[in-house]
This record gives C-alpha cells, structure tokens and sequence, in this order.
C-alpha cells in the first residue's frame, strides 16, 4: 500500500513569524504521528519547522521528510529534510512539490504559497487552508478560486481541524 | 536590438466570455501596433483572441505571436498562434509564459491566471492588471501579493491604460 | 546526516531482458543492504525491479524506493514504488531522476537512459555503467562523454563492482 | 498556415571550433531562405552561428530565429536571437529546445546535444545529424539509438543533403 504524502506550503525563512514556526513543528509531528509522509519545497521556514517535528514523533522514521528544492544543490536544502530532490527547475519546483501531495496543507503564506494553491486548484487537489496563520492562507480560506469546480478550499481553524479534513479525504 | 514580448495570461475557452474575447482582439491589435511581440498559452479564449487582434494590425508579420503549450502538441495551438512551443510540461508552462514576458497584462482569470500572476510576482515582473475584467486580474489590482516588494500590481482600467503603462515599462 | 540516493536507470517493460530484470532485483536488494535511498523512473522493467528487489532487504522500511513519474498520475508508479512523485513533466523527469542521485548506476538501457547518462555528464554526477548488460550502458562505459571533463563513465562488470565503486565515491 | 521550426543543435562556445562555426553561419543563412524559423539554446558557439547566419538571408525578418535559455536572464541570450524564452528550467531547457522543432539538426556536439539527439529518438521527431562536423553528431548518424523503432537517425554529409532531407520531411 502506498504512502500518503501531505505536501506542506508555507513561507521560507523571509516570511516566517515565530508562530508560523512553532505551529509548523507541531504540524510535522502530528502528520508523522498519523503516518503520513511529508513534502515540502525543502528549504527555511515554515518548511524547516515541519521537517523538524516530524523527528519528534516517535512514528518518524529517516525517508518521512521530502524536500523538492528549487535549486541544483542538495546543500540548500534543510537539515531536517531527509530526502531532497535538487529539481534545479527554479520556481516550477512549486509545480513538483504540489503534484507529490495527496492533499495540501497551506500555512501563511505569499506570492509562492499563492501560486501553489493556484496550481493545487487546478489539478483539482484538495486544499486545505489554515486560517489562523493570515496570508493568502487565510485569505483564501473557504472559498472557491474560479466558477470550474464545485468544491471550495477547505479552511481549518486549528491543527486538530486540518487533522480531521485529512482523515476524511485519506477515507 | 531585442524585440520586446508581452505576456499575455487569461481565461481558456471555458472561461472566456464575449467581452474578455473582444477585449483580447483590441490588445492584441493595439501590441502588434506598437511594436510588441504576444506571448501566452497558445490555447483557445483570451489567448485565441489576442493571436487573432496581432492578424489584424498593419504591422504584423508572420513570427509576432508565440505559444507555449503544456501539450507536446502542436496541433493543440490556436490557429492564430505563429511560433508554437509545445513544451510537454503540463501547468509548469504557465511559468514558461511569465518567463518569456518583459511585462505581463493579465485579463480576467480563474485559478490558472493566478498561478501566473503569483509566479510574476515572486520573479519581480512587472504584472499589469485590466481591472475591469473582474476575475482574478481585478480582485489583484492595484495590491500587493506579499511583503517583500514594494511595487503593486499594475492596475490598468481601459486599453489606453494597458499600453500608457507598456511605455512607461518599455522605456 | 542526509541519506545518499542512488538514481538507478535501464529499461523500462518492454525494454528489459529477464536478464536484467533479475540483475535489477538484486541491485536493489544489495543497495538497500547497503543503506542507499533508490530513485528511478517509478514505472515497470528494471524500475521495478530494483524497487521490488529493496523490498527483499533486511534493511528495507517503506521510504526506500523513490519513483519519479513523468506522468501525474501515482497509478502509474509500478507497485514497489513508496514514494511517488508524480510529476508532469513528461521526458523532463528523465533530469529530475538524474538530479536526485548522489551517484547514477545505468543498466542496459535504450534512448532514454542514454539521455539520463548524457545529462548526468553534463552536471558532473559519477555514473556507473554495468557493461555486462548491453545497451547504452555497455557502449559508453569506460569511455568520456566529450572533452570538457577528464573523468570517465565508470564501467561495472559485476553487481560487486558497481558496489566497490559506490563504496569509493561515498567516501 | 504555421511556421515550421526547426531546431539547431550542437556545442556552445566552448565546444565549438571554427569550421563548426562557419557551417552554423551558413545552416543559418540556408533554412532562412527556405523560409523555416529556427529554434536553439540560445547561447553561443553553434547556437550564435545559425542566428547570425539567419540574419545574412534576404528572407530573414525579426522573430526568424527562437532561443531557448537554461536561465532566467534574457540578457545570456547571444545577440542575434530575436525571440528569446529564458526558460529558467536548467538542462530541462535542452528538452523545450527539442520539443519545438518539427525537425532536428545536429551538428558536431558534446553530452548537452547528444542528450537532446536521445531525447527527440524517444518523442519520434526526425533528427538529422551532420556527420562531417564529428562529435556525437557523426557517432549516431546512420544508426539506430534503439530497437523500438525502425527509423534510423538520418545522416547528412554536406549542408545541400540537410535541405534535401528537410524538403523530404516538410512535404
């Protein structure tokens, strides 16, 4: 049976506050704690944090974290980050790290976070938006991005929701 | 001297109505007109439209509008569209797009459009937005997408505005 | 400390010999013995096989095998795969494999790992060849790819062989 | 009625000697005249010569010849590229180069053109190769990359056998 990879998004070093950090450990080690895998673009930031408490949960095993950076270097990518992928494809990465997710959780976030949520509406991934973190996250929260589809972007409110929406679309 | 291109994003045939089509028609004459070259997606509605408007203007020539598929088809492209880059790379040719514009003048738009608009976003583009084609290219206008620059979207209220704001960028 | 990837390349189904697909099982097996992370192309022939063969390791945990798929489509990995990514980019998956590895060990091999092996040439990535195998991974092992770099692709004779070399280059 | 492109390929500046170079020059001059566009990397060396030479035909106009960038900067472009699409992709570019020819040339050439020769074996395009000017341009030419196919790699001894072939394939 396969594994179920969560694609985690969210601001890099720049754009990260100390409470998108702090919730982004505890995402990490919750995810890893229900068995998931994560992915995520593998550098700073929210994508660090997640990386990071996905090691203090005792389900983690080395291979859980991927990392799909932008650049050529497997250097550039965080400490924490097990498994990375140097996609040396710049910006289209935001592409990969989208298409590996079986769902999306978005944190924060801006222009990159932004375009991932676009992308992940087209492919019709579902979405799942964190509304307490502000950013495009929250701004996009429980609404539609354009007429073509029926289903909205999920919004949870707190981690135990974000929990919920997965076990429901892991079914 | 390199020509100048101008990336034009918006709606597909789903999601194009009879304004935005006709919209598309007079930016694609007014570009060719003064001297621009058309990139866009090479696929039908706004961007069948602007590849036809650059047909109707006297200083067209064979070559100005180019197409970048996500396709390796090249049977895929409207028929108005010139040079047809077929890339294979599904949704990561909307980044090819952005890429190859000097500037971008975003038209209406839906999840796809967004991508775009973010994606210009993050690599410093200039992204002009005609306001009055609702969509994605309104709700963004005149705003920034996050922190990190200072420069706003371009908003642009009529075709005038559109090409006023292309000379100041072009110099 | 970060795990070392060994990008495996050869034939897909209807490429691959029993031949090698048996090579295949126990290269995989032998690599995961050896604590190497498996990337490849996800889909059938020696893709399977080497990701079939990890399974039959001691040292195997899910993660292990890392299927980069040109397609979007996780179905499409062949069933041995833990790790899907799913890409959508068509042949340019064929770099992403490449880019993944610390080292690059080719088996046989039509025009696609040719362009794996010429691609790895050209990011100055060791690749080793198991010449016992026939195909594009015969034909240049042993030999330079062009003038630009004194190293050689390194020729294999053996799965003992292709092990020593690994052993060498991570040093 | 669409352009058809065909895309040069071969070594970059470092790659190049001078007979390659002047052959570029007058491939350049020749497929204008024919009135095909041409598409290549976009850099120097052989990818100079034919934008250059394209320049030097009576049939030539702004947008004849197409350079598609490994970078994001159009200024890497030589200067004799009209219409430049800085890809941003890395070697994934070699592909998008590949993808937009209805035909393929390649002349002399080191790892990047023999990548790009595997590349368009695997996507069915004809590839005609120049086996006077050496490299992997005359290894391959006459032969077969694989056995999935019957079509061999065309070989082409002079400039006057490349149009001929080309007339053939344009129908």
């Amino acid at each position: 049976m396969r594994l179920k990879i969560i694609s985690v998004i969210g601001p890099n070093a720049e754009g990260c506050t100390s409470e998108i950090y702090d919730f982004g450990l505890k995402l990490g080690k919750a995810l890893t704690d229900e068995g998931f895998f994560i992915a995520c673009g593998g550098l700073g930031g929210l994508m660090e944090a997640v990386c990071k408490g996905a090691k203090q949960s005792s389900s983690y095993r080395a291979g859980c974290t991927i990392g799909i950076l932008p650049t050529l270097r497997k250097e550039d990518a965080n400490e924490f980050c097990d498994v990375v992928i140097p996609s040396g494809l710049g910006l289209a990465r935001n592409l990969l790290v989208v298409n590996s997710g079986d769902a999306i959780v978005a944190v924060g976030g801006g222009a990159g976070t932004l375009s991932e949520i676009a992308l992940a509406w087209q492919l019709g991934k579902p979405v799942i938006c964190y509304s307490a973190s502000g950013g495009w996250s929250a701004e996009v929260a429980g609404r539609a991005i354009d007429k073509r589809k029926r289903e909205k972007i999920i919004e949870a409110k707190s981690l135990q929701e974000i929990l919920a929406h997965l076990k429901i679309l892991s079914g």
